[in-house]
């Protein structure tokens, strides 16, 4: 079979394997319906820090160093490490991580970092350039609000269609041997951009990319939504899950029975007061590393196909009139070969 | 021989060549001494747009289509585009490169991206991921000013140590067949942070970062200094490069009579008031896409290493007391094999 499959997409030969996951969460993420299943909920988003910014760079620290704990590894054993995160510069994951004298190769993918991450990871392993790589991310609602939108001090309101930044990290190890879950297919998305200006409806924005994404996916591949057992958006939300699933019903690839989306997984929509639904980098990065590895594992989900997605504006170019041009990448996991 | 090279280097097994380049750079680069040497040269910064961070994308989107006019090849041809910049968010290419329609991956490695772009994308090329991948970055002075230190309006005095951003894009086209330069080497960098918190010397900051790559790079690969005709930084500028200089003689590896640096070439430090000299994606960028090229497909140069430097800091973590945190990542290109 080729690596190269249709436009966008590559059929890894050797599939690596996600060896060992970890998850962070603050305390909002801690009172939602995934609580048990992620491995640490703060106790305060501070997390012993000063600063928001310095919260956010512990969240990566410690999550990439249990995620290694967990793999029974080394940091001296990882040959690349592959992260970033929200903040200007990324400064969450070069704070976090300057300490693990890893390899580093710095990504910006905003919430479609854990995906872009671990395809780049997978490639480089399947390639034989790496045995062991980690795909770290993080987001922090306070530092992500002060940052995108208002100093939280402001007290601003938001509309029903904004989302709410997930405070967390997911940390996956990835090698290039092992027992599976293996990743078996990487479809990488091209920026797209319907023209949408609301930065609090990036669901909106981002829908198309997926949807973008996911007809490539199957067109690529000549797979059909039956073949998963869970197609996982990576922050759409509500608004923009409802966009997506309506977009695919017109095709021939309706995914609504196999669809659910990571920022309506990880709060109670209407309990915990989130508006659309939640968002950030860690959204994805801590339901896909926490009770979708957990149910992978479990082998209560074997074939799923993994869609990050990600909102490339800023706020000044935002206040230049422009448009939110997003992007999706997907991955397929599945749990034996 | 081995892909894989001591604890940091890989060894391409089927090196990609870099099958073309463009240039685009501002006024001021196109009154320095490498003027000749770049393929356009703006009569306006502002690049027919209202605003600077228009103009950056405007410099990333001109630039890469230029290239693929000089590859002969058409965006749908092109498997993977890999390209950053230092605005918040990445929007210079983000902006400047949504409507190529290619499959992107999004870097931040600040001025260190253009190496980072190309070591990720020789890897895909030399693993038959690709046939055909795109690396970009960009800077633009006026963007850079004010997002990091002041409005240009203020008209702040900068200290002596402090470098000039570089407004200019570079894009290579790296192909997985064809008659060279090659990419043979990469050398991926760690974060190194020797606790240097002025951000108006970012030459010493990332000095540490490229004296850790180049040394490993020789470890790794047995080679030494004098194997290169030419070893290049990326925007150390004058401080930074005395003291990677200084460091490296006290080392087996003096590279005093074979390196030059980006920030240095692309000024005439004392008569264009540039003080320790330029820095930015762009530079690197510019610079090694334009006359350093020029010269590897000349034959005045033969082997050389290209290691590109980058500071990875925000102003709001240094605004805590945080020091800067840096990163050098270098490839060896050969025009003959």
């Amino acid at each position: 079979m080729s690596k190269r499959l249709g436009k966008q997409t590559v059929y890894l030969q050797n599939p690596p394997t996600i060896l060992a996951t970890s998850t962070t969460v603050g305390q909002k993420e801690g009172s939602g319906p995934l609580a048990q299943s992620f491995d640490t909920v703060l106790e305060d988003d501070y997390y012993g820090e000063k600063t928001w910014e310095k919260a956010e760079s512990k969240l990566q620290k410690e999550t990439a160093r249990a995620a290694l704990e967990k793999a029974s590894l080394s940091p001296s054993q990882i040959n690349y490490i592959l992260a970033g995160d929200l903040l200007n510069q990324c400064v969450g994951t070069h704070y976090g991580l300057r300490d693990l004298e890893i390899p580093f190769l710095g990504l910006y993918g905003a919430c479609s970092t854990m995906v872009e991450s671990m395809s780049i990871g997978a490639m480089l392993l399947d390639g034989d350039y790496a045995d062991y790589v980690m795909s770290v991310t993080s987001s922090h609602f306070c530092s992500a609000e002060r940052q995108f939108r208002v100093p939280l001090e402001y007290g601003g309101q938001r509309p029903p269609s904004a989302q709410w930044t997930v405070t967390g990290a997911g940390c996956a190890v990835l090698a290039k041997q092992g027992n599976g879950p293996f990743i078996t297919h990487i479809t990488t998305g091209k920026i797209v951009d319907m023209g949408i200006t609301d930065t609090n409806n990036m669901g909106a924005a981002m829908a198309p990319a997926a949807f973008e994404t996911i007809t490539t996916h199957f067109e690529d591949t000549g797979l059909s939504p039956s073949f998963y057992d869970l197609i996982l958006t990576g922050d759409l939300g509500v608004i923009g899950s409802k966009i997506l699933l309506e977009s695919m019903a017109k095709t021939q690839f309706d995914i609504a029975s196999k669809h659910n989306d990571c920022g309506k997984m990880i709060f109670d929509i209407e309990k915990q007061d989130v508006h659309s639904g939640g968002s950030g980098c860690g959204c994805c990065g801590a339901v896909l590393c926490g009770p979708i590895f957990e149910k992978l594992q479990s082998g209560e989900l074997n074939k799923i196909l993994v869609v990050a997605t990600g909102a490339l504006m800023n706020t000044t170019i935002i206040q230049q009139g422009e448009s939110i041009p997003s992007i999706a990448h997907a991955i397929t996991i599945q749990k034996t070969l």
